[in-house]
Order: C-alpha cells, then structure tokens, then sequence
C-alpha cells in the first residue's frame, strides 16, 4: 500500500495542509513522530481531536528500530507519519545532532542506526515496492527568513548538541567561523533530547527515559563562548539573531550584537542577548554575516530596537 | 488592518495550510503573486475557484511599484498577497536572480527597486502599523530534501541567471566551486522571467511584456559548462540531480554524474542528464559536493539507475 510523510508545519495543528489532512483522513495507520522535533501550539491530544483520528507516538526507539514493522505495515495498510516541519528536513538533520553516538559510549556498534532517518525509511519502502509520498510543508530552513536576514546568504547548517562532561565536540564553531568568512549567515540548530536514556539504561535495555531537553538560546551562546574562550576567532564582532517557536502563535526573535560593531541605532550586545528569555522551545540561533545588506539592516535594528518582538 | 502573507506551498492548490486557507476566507482582499515563483498544478482561476474567493493577480509591476498601494489598502482592510512556495524564500532569492539591473540596462538608477522585495513589504507594513503575519510553507529550499541528499550538508545557494548577449554573470560559478571545496551541496534556482519588458519598451514606459520563460536544467548545465570551458574548475568530477516540480504530483528527480567519478552502478553523466526531458517548470538543479554519504549514494543511485523518477 502506502508510506506517506507529511510535514506540520511549525506552529498548530493547523498548519497542517489541506493535502496532507486528506492523507490523515485516508489513512489507516497514523503516527508521529516526537524526537526530531516538537509541536509547539498543540499536544497530541489536541493534534488527534483536530485531524479526527487516533494518533501513535513514535519515538526515537520505534522508528529506528522498528523500522521493519513500520515497513511490513505499510505493505498491507495506509500509513501516515506525522512530522513536525518538514518530513525531510529535520529528520536529515538529526542524525548529525543527536548526543554522543551511542557506538562511543555503549561500545554496541551501533553508529548505523543514526543514519536510519527518514530518508532512510522512505528509500526502504520504495525499493519494497511501498509507494511514497511526501508531503513538505515549512521548516525553520526556510521559515528564518522571517528575521529579515535573506536566504540566499545563508552557509552551511550547524547543529550544536549539548556539552558533556567528556564530550563537548566543536566543529560547529569552526563552521561558524569559516561562514563568516564568506561573509554568510549561519543557522544555528539546538538540540533536542526526548525518550534519550542514560548510558546505565540503555546498557541493561532498560526502557527508562530521561526528561525531554531542549537546547535555548542562552545556553547555545554560553556553549559558543566557551569554545571561543580557546580559539578567539569568533566573539566580539558577532551579530546574531535568537529566535523562538517560530512560525507559531508565541514566536520571538531578538536580534543583538557585539560592542564595537560599529551600529549606532542597534544597542544590543550579544551578552544583553544571553540575558533575554526567550521562553518555552524551541530555539534557533543565527550567527550573522560580517556585513549586513540594506534590508537586512534594517531587520536587524526593528528587532533589535524593539528588544523583544511577538509576531502571530 | 492587517497585511498577511500566505504560503501555497509547491504544487496544487491544496498544499495551502488550513491556517492560510482561513486567513484567505477572512480576507477582503486576495493578491496573487506571481513573478518570483509559480503554481505547477494549478492556474490562478482554479485556485479562485478552490479558495472561494475572487483573487487579483499581483505581477512584479505591482507589487514593487504599487507597493503604497498594497500598504495603504492593508490600513483598511484585510489584504492576503498569496506566494507560491513560502513567502519569504522565493521573494529574497528573487532580488538576486532577474536580469540585468534595469539602472544598468536603462541607466535611470532603479537598482535599488530590486530591493522592494516581500522582506521590505513586511518591514514597511510593520513600520505603518500594520499587523504583519507570515504563513509558512514549504519551499525549494526545504523540499530538496527528496532527492535524498542532506540538507545540512548544502552550503550557499545560488542563481543562474539566464544569459544574455553582453550579460553572463558567472559568480553562481565562483560559488559552487567554492561549495565544493568545502565539501558542500549547491542548490541552484534556475530563473525565472514573468511580465518582464524589452529594454524598449521599458523606457518608452509601455506595458508590452515578454512572454514568460522559466529555464531549464539543460540550459542551466549548458551556462555552467560555458563558463567551465574558461574557468576549467568544475565539470569532470560533479554529480548533479536535475529537479523538476518538485512537491508537485508530475515531480522529477533524475541524477547524473560525469564519467571518471568511479561510481560503478551509476551509468550516468552531465551529459546525460543534459539531454533528459525534465518537462515544463519550475526546474531546479544540484550540484553535488564531492563525497556523498552513504544514505545519499543509495539515494543518488536509486535515482539514477531508474533514469526518470516521478514521485506524486
């Protein structure tokens, strides 16, 4: 039969589309998936009242290791898998994302399933002869361009996972630094930690989850600032934009910078930004250019000026 | 009032969100725009006629000349301006992407109307009071993704402006190079012409349009393989996906890559892939960094031994 994946969105239930709705109501089978990313106006409850249908969470553990039975599902039924964002935006970046690969700290070997995305799942189901649909909708890739900083100046995509004690892996920086070079933006993605278990869990396969994690702003710079603290190639010249929830009913974005940036009308600093709260996940970061175009400018000192901005 | 900006996603008229759809229903007036992107499955009548509302096509003349028009009327009343794919990707890539600034061509100094792009409505709106939201939805920029290629390893995006007789800007070139040696994907938007007039008719000031013309992959490789013959840095050893329709149901997704890449169950080559029917518009290309990883080669021979792709 069939796999279709369909994208949320950013925001409610509603920003689902009329497309993707009509695979929800056809569909036989109705899942969600919850690590890659998270809805920000609406529970499953609400989600499951609006599309009218039952809905099954999925976490981390079933789609990736229970890939197979997803797989022999579609086979026989209509299966749908819900995705916050876009189906193949954020799941492609998860693998990059997620903590310590569970091969360095479990000694499993088990480094492969990480790759076991969506993506992952889809050209499985093609070569099974399951037929595959995606049905995109908006992501923070394309949705950032509410800040005003334009697309096509954007680098390389980072993700930056929460440090650990014995790992704190800084190739994020270097990204930054080296975008910045080519006079490019980058977007910064924060983690996310949801069904995780700890290494003694998941040694003894104990089925015992950590509290969800997400990754705010503030913690993001302070991470920055501690690589910078050894490489000095980054920090003071720095604008940036902290964003959150965007694209839902909460959303925030606040844009500060460093002193000595020369920006009369901008009084932010990039410390003042670290002191904003952003509230609830989730969080992005942008790390600006070293030049900004005229409109870009012009965003900037809107969301700087105003100091914290609400959108609908 | 309020000025709301409405994402219709990249293929039929369904692919609106049910948040965009009621924004449209609560509207008094509805704007389509249609010069920095396009509707594949749908004319303008049919998505009139799917919305329930009477909709006003919004060329490029319009919306950055009128651009006091359209403010003023969102003073009073309820203004939609509905954008294919999402509202703020297409319209900033689109100030980098049409031809030959008309200051150059015409010498009456209007480079800087260029920069009235969607970003520049919204900030004008705000700056007058006008309540500004921002629907999202999918874009090119996210919907790649389907190729199977991973986002986060795409660098800058770039535009391949159609060539003219003393007009064949080649920094699109400079940037893939550059991506390349970084290890990075390169998306390339093709452009796009709607309602453009000669440089005659400009300056007697008639409304006399060109007929449209959207390129296509083979004439996007020919362009980069013409600045390749001088510049010598790219062509024997990149992979590239030719995307057409993307998100719509006659979507194609074709790979190819040059001989000498070493790839033994991919037969294709550039030349190959320039000599694919990829069909009407809107087209898209990538050019490949020069690892892929290991979900992508799987991808990029699913994609590739097939020869043609059509996904719905």
């Amino acid at each position: 039969m069939t796999l279709t994946l369909v994208g949320l969105g950013l925001g409610a239930a509603e920003d689902i589309t009329i497309r993707g709705l009509k695979a929800v109501q056809d569909a036989d089978v109705v899942l969600l998936e919850i690590y890659t990313s998270a809805l920000i106006d609406s529970s499953l409850e609400q989600l499951a009242t609006f599309l009218g249908k039952s809905v099954r969470e999925a976490d981390r553990i079933s789609v990736e290791e229970q890939a197979d039975d997803i797989l022999s599902e579609a086979r026989e039924k209509r299966v749908v898998l819900l995705v916050a964002g876009d189906p193949l935006s954020h799941a492609c970046m998860k693998m990059h994302r997620h903590g310590p690969p569970i091969s360095l700290v479990a000694g499993r070997g088990e480094l492969s399933r990480h790759a076991t995305t969506h993506c992952d799942l889809c050209l499985r189901a093609e070569q099974a002869g399951v037929s595959v649909e995606v049905i995109h909708n908006a992501s923070i890739i394309n949705a950032i361009g509410r800040t005003g900083l334009q697309l096509y100046r954007f680098g390389e995509v980072v993700s930056i996972p929460f440090f650990e004690k014995n790992w704190t892996p800084d190739s994020f920086y270097d990204k930054i630094v080296q975008n910045r070079r080519a006079n490019l933006h980058t977007l910064c993605l924060l983690d996310i930690k949801v069904k995780e278990r700890s290494v003694e869990n998941l040694m003894a396969n104990r089925m015992v989850f950590e509290p969800p994690r997400y990754m705010s702003v503030n913690v993001a710079i302070e991470q920055i600032r501690q690589v910078d603290a050894v490489k000095h190639e980054l920090a003071a010249s720095s604008c940036a934009f902290g964003v959150a929830r965007l694209g839902s009913k909460t959303a925030k974005i606040v844009a500060g910078n460093a002193p000595g940036y020369g920006r009369k009308s901008c009084s932010g600093t990039l410390e003042q930004l670290m002191s904003v709260d952003f509230g609830g996940p989730l969080h992005s970061l942008v790390i600006c250019a070293p030049h900004l175009h005229d409109i870009e400018e012009q965003y900037f000192a809107h969301y700087n000026c105003s100091a914290s901005q609400t959108e609908q």
